[in-house]
């Protein structure tokens, strides 16, 4: 039985945005393993009800149900030690967490801030009611005045991304000369914003975009052939 | 020969608050390696001109003349692989770099604005023209208006620091179970503050506290028996 990843979808089944699962698929297809996707969505609380929690990433792996994607990678890692290793040894593991807390602490929030509303035009006419109400709960605004002030929070968000040109000046990824899951982590943020926004988080003359672009074609373009936006 | 670090001091010899000199003093003491240090003043180019520029830390270890923490931390893994590692194999060095770049854009500067003219009040007064005119260009304003706003600027800076408080949360060290070379990194922003100000960058109850705490007491209280402020 192949693996069974449970993935967040838009309106379109094949529109897959979590940065989270995204995080697994690239960690998955590292690993070389065949999976299975099942489109979720928000209010399918019941469907992954067996793994005890109501949020996707859900991996089924044989007898095992595995969530949340950093616990996704440690297991996938443990599991297959034989394949094509997620961390390069222990010290890469503990830092990966330092990435994974860098990327959920300073740019996913900030990535909400400016595609929050474009998540929601996007999503099945079930998930909006919900989503609607936690977002704007969260904000304590409305989605759409959330986002008014994008362009001017781009030019800082971008700012945010210099630890990562310093690292990507010296090497092609932030896991060396290959990617592995630190790379995935932070990819994950921006294949998100990717799936479901024509706003411009990169200019083309980053060198975070060219590593992006490498990303996107990975495992015989994983990402890049998802249904997404050019920018 | 022992190795020889060339050490930023201020007025006191013993004082000795580069970051940068703490990241390769730590590192240094992490591979087992005895070491002397020799004070070194912002004038003094002259007296590491051998090196082909004008910083410190500098390293000599037999005929290798070694500058630039990052390019020493580097030099020592590869020259003594037998002795503990800083790194923990290719993917925790490869991430180390991530740390690095975080440090230096996000903590150096955020502390840099807080305690120049700190800085400034302990150095050698052969020091002080250069520091105060270099630092006044950089800032654009002089040094005690710098830190005018340090009261509101501590706020951001300890925010800035939730990703490191999110890692401590599940494990004791940035690089896992026991310190290794990315915890120097961020230590000697630390230590740097801690050497010439007594403006206080932590609370006693941040987890970032304690996790400093630990490595003062590191390597038979190598930090933090310099001398400095308890803060």
């Amino acid at each position: 039985m192949p693996l069974t990843l449970y993935d967040l979808a838009a309106a379109e089944p094949e529109r897959r945005f979590s940065p989270y699962c995204w995080r697994s698929k690239m960690a998955l297809a590292h690993k070389g393993l065949s999976f299975e996707t099942i489109p979720w969505r928000f209010v399918q609380r019941d469907v992954i009800a067996f793994s005890g929690q109501g949020r996707v990433p859900v991996l089924h792996d044989g007898e095992d149900v595995v969530f949340d994607s950093w616990t996704i990678a440690g297991f996938l890692e443990d599991r297959y030690p034989d394949r094509p290793s997620l961390f390069g040894g222990a010290g890469g593991r503990a830092l990966a967490r330092f990435v994974n807390a860098w990327a959920d602490g300073v740019l996913v929030p900030a990535i909400a801030r400016m595609t929050v509303a474009d998540i929601y035009a996007h999503l099945d006419p079930g998930d909006r009611p919900y989503f609607r109400q936690s977002r704007e709960d969260r904000f304590g605004m409305p989605l759409e005045e959330v986002i008014a002030d994008r362009d001017a929070r781009v030019l800082d968000f971008r700012q945010s991304l210099a630890p990562m040109r310093n690292v990507l000046a010296a090497q092609p990824y932030l896991c060396g000369a290959a990617p592995a899951y630190a790379d995935y982590i932070v990819f994950g943020c921006f294949q998100w914003s990717r799936c479901i926004s024509a706003f411009p988080l990169l200019l083309k003359d980053d060198p975070v975009w060219a590593w992006r672009d490498r990303l996107l074609a990975q495992f015989d373009g994983l990402a890049g052939k998802a249904p997404g936006y050019s920018v």
